[in-house]
């Protein structure tokens, strides 16, 4: 036996599509931390009939703790606490003592908003006060409470953790919901898990399946590890989670793995390579810069991405149009004519000419056509070429074809300049003159 | 009396969280805009017991569709097609006919693959031809067919449309299942509504609160337009959806809005920031650049990000080191030692010197600090300055303190340049010599 949870994210934008949920991902990632089984992540809009009619499902299912976000807020259409209240037998009550905590923290708010009425503040303040009797009250990050409501006394059912829909309150009020005996006592029946990731890059999905048929039949037992494989921004993801006693299970299938996929493999602890650039440039005081065409900014703002970046990062040229590309990049005009701008020489030209201008130890030069216009037989819709170049002379310059839309080609294009990055510093360089096609073909078969 | 859909994504990655899932809200605005209401998305895993307890959920809540992503792949953890037929009532069958076309899908693999084995390709190339008896089978895009399948003869239930996880052969099945008639038969009962959008950059929510409770005291039944008010991007966006014969309350409900936020309705057509910029630049045949720090290249890749972006982008600098902005984005020196690289000077010199390096109408220029290093009491995280400036003189310069974590400021800071773009292009100008506090002040409360 172990503990289900179960996720409801409330919220008629989110139900509609227009915003995609943040906290549902969040959430899930503690919860398997924490050793809890989660069941299922709902969406609903902002109805109380719809909330309620979900909250029920997880107590039909057998759920032992729901975790909901959003519908906190001032507005009318914030319903949480109330349906929580019903669905909990718990009566609603305006708790003093919080109303006046909420005051103290919008009194910063009248200088900031100047033209706001006392009447508006005081009747946001005033309906955030009002709870489930009986509720844990945890103390607002911004200016909602969070709550964790156990069943009422003598009915059955879940408890149920309320937090706001903001992740920069959510996520603090989910650390001090966890510090509860409530919360405790809700989970008392969780195990412990381990989780491993391996991540791979440059082959096509059918092939990790047929690695894990080959594993089973080599008598790995699978079932006791629960794998399960995905493709994220062009890697495959394999995720194995097993019960602590069957390391050595998950040890068997990660040797045939390794074995099978020594080139495509990079990464058997979960990190990135996003981490392993970072690392491998940290570790060698190195400084990276980008010039990119295509991607227009991903590549420098992916680098850019980590705290501490700048470190390492100096920077960046979003070469869009030809003009920057020679005058800001440094790519000769003889090269563009000769090769144009989508070519290997040229993705060469702004990976030195971003080095050199920038003053960087490497550099990454992205080029390419990302569409859905500019395509030709010659040179269609994803055809990219990325080059990666260091001040000692290495070079790596790889060709791919890309599918799928804009904004596919271009977060693909990203990864494969990030991989680059991470080959060229592990000590891998082309020799010079020849130019080839490229191993890190796209994932997707 | 109207049809409801409800939306069911399958994945242990999307719902152990390591992956956001796309499709529920791409499938929810294509719900929406046929008329259909939909009343829940949920996510589980890779489990046969948690699908069939999410379809039979659906079942009883009264839903007549149905729709699933994810789970027809070749692994052994896609177990959609099968759980859906027994759902439906459905004997699993193998389509002969499907089994060659996806036979034929594959050829070109083995020549892109040479090293996959036929067995390999056969096994999931079979797998993927299993199908519900009597279901209506669309054609691939990828390797996986989308379903159509109504219940059983004489079984009650949801129509369910099976599609798979990849959005870019999820998309085109969804289009060739809402021509189906088994399709027209499960949403007979939809009615069409109308959803408007506004916009707002600079207020805080309760603001909205507040004018949504003045609209009401001022006789607009706001119950018959299902107003929501969501914050994304650091804007506000406020939906309403209505039936046809309610567009005069919504007509009074605009009204109340624009005549109470003349300063931060900017979009009254759900038209973005992103459509604004790019339609006047479009429209006056300008160019523009972006020279940014903080932003780290989120600036370039959002301006970049639409089609067509190259007639009007010419490309950036991203100076993220002291010396790459003053070698490459020309900030003087002197500008730097005197001001620091946070400052009014620093961004003016920034959006200037991106301006005339890269030969631009105009640009703009960031810099701040993200955090969660590198923050003083004089200049703490969180404060940045953009800045705005035209080949004719024209310029605006701002200060904001963002709040929230680095992923927040970087994607504020780069909403506030996309906004401050807008206002130039529309004519507005600071006086030259002094900078002004900003009044697009962030937007959460």
């Amino acid at each position: 036996m172990t503990a289900r949870a179960a996720i409801v994210v409330t919220g008629t934008e989110l139900l509609g599509g227009r915003v995609s949920d943040r906290n549902g991902p969040w959430l899930a990632e503690r919860l398997s931390q924490l050793g809890v089984d989660l069941a299922h992540v709902t969406i609903v809009g902002d109805r109380a009939a719809d909330m309620l009619a979900a909250l029920e499902w997880c107590a039909v299912s057998g759920i032992e703790l729901v975790v909901t976000s959003g519908g906190l807020g001032p507005t009318a259409d914030d319903l949480t606490a109330a349906v929580v209240g019903t669905f909990c037998g718990r009566e609603m009550v305006l708790d003093a003592e919080l109303e006046e905590r909420i005051a103290e923290i919008l009194r910063p708010l009248r200088s900031r908003w100047p033209d706001l009425s006392e009447e508006t503040i005081r009747a946001s303040n005033r309906k955030q006060a009002i709870v489930p009797a009986g509720a844990v009250v945890l103390d607002p990050v911004g200016t909602a409470p969070g709550l964790v409501v156990p069943p009422a006394d003598g009915q059955q059912g879940p408890t149920v953790v309320v937090l706001p829909g903001p992740p920069r309150e959510l996520q603090p009020l989910w650390s001090a919901a966890t510090q509860t005996d409530a919360f405790a006592r809700a989970v008392a029946g969780r195990r412990v898990y381990e989780q491993q990731m391996l991540r791979l890059y440059g082959l096509p999905e059918s092939q990790i399946a047929e690695t894990l048929r080959a594993a089973q039949a080599s008598g790995v037992d699978l079932g006791l590890l629960e794998v399960t494989t995905c493709m994220r921004r062009a890697e495959i993801e394999v995720v194995s989670r097993y019960e602590v006693e069957h390391a050595d299970v998950y040890e068997a299938f990660a040797t045939v793995v390794r074995e099978r996929h020594p080139d495509t493999l990079y990464s058997e602890d979960g990190t990135s390579v996003d981490d392993h650039v970072a690392t491998l440039l940290l570790a060698r005081k190195l400084t990276v810069a980008a010039a990119e065409s295509c991607t227009g900014g991903l590549v420098a703002a992916r680098l850019t991405d980590r705290p501490g970046a700048s470190v390492y990062v100096l920077g960046g040229i979003v070469a869009y149009s030809n003009e920057v590309k020679e005058a800001v990049a440094g790519v000769p005009h003889a090269t563009l004519v000769e090769f144009g701008a989508v070519s290997a020489e040229t993705a060469l030209a702004l990976a030195d000419g971003a080095r050199e201008r920038l003053g960087a130890d490497l550099a990454v030069g992205v080029t390419g056509i990302a569409g859905p216009g500019g395509g030709t037989a010659e040179k269609p819709v994803g055809l990219v070429w990325v080059a990666v170049s260091s001040r000692d002379g290495a070079r790596i310059v790889r060709q791919a074809r890309m599918p799928g839309g804009r904004a596919d080609i271009r977060e693909r294009t990203t990864t494969l300049a990030l991989h680059l990055l991470r080959r060229l510093l592990l000590g891998e360089s082309d020799p010079l003159g020849g130019v080839q096609e490229s191993p890190d073909r796209d994932a997707r078969d």
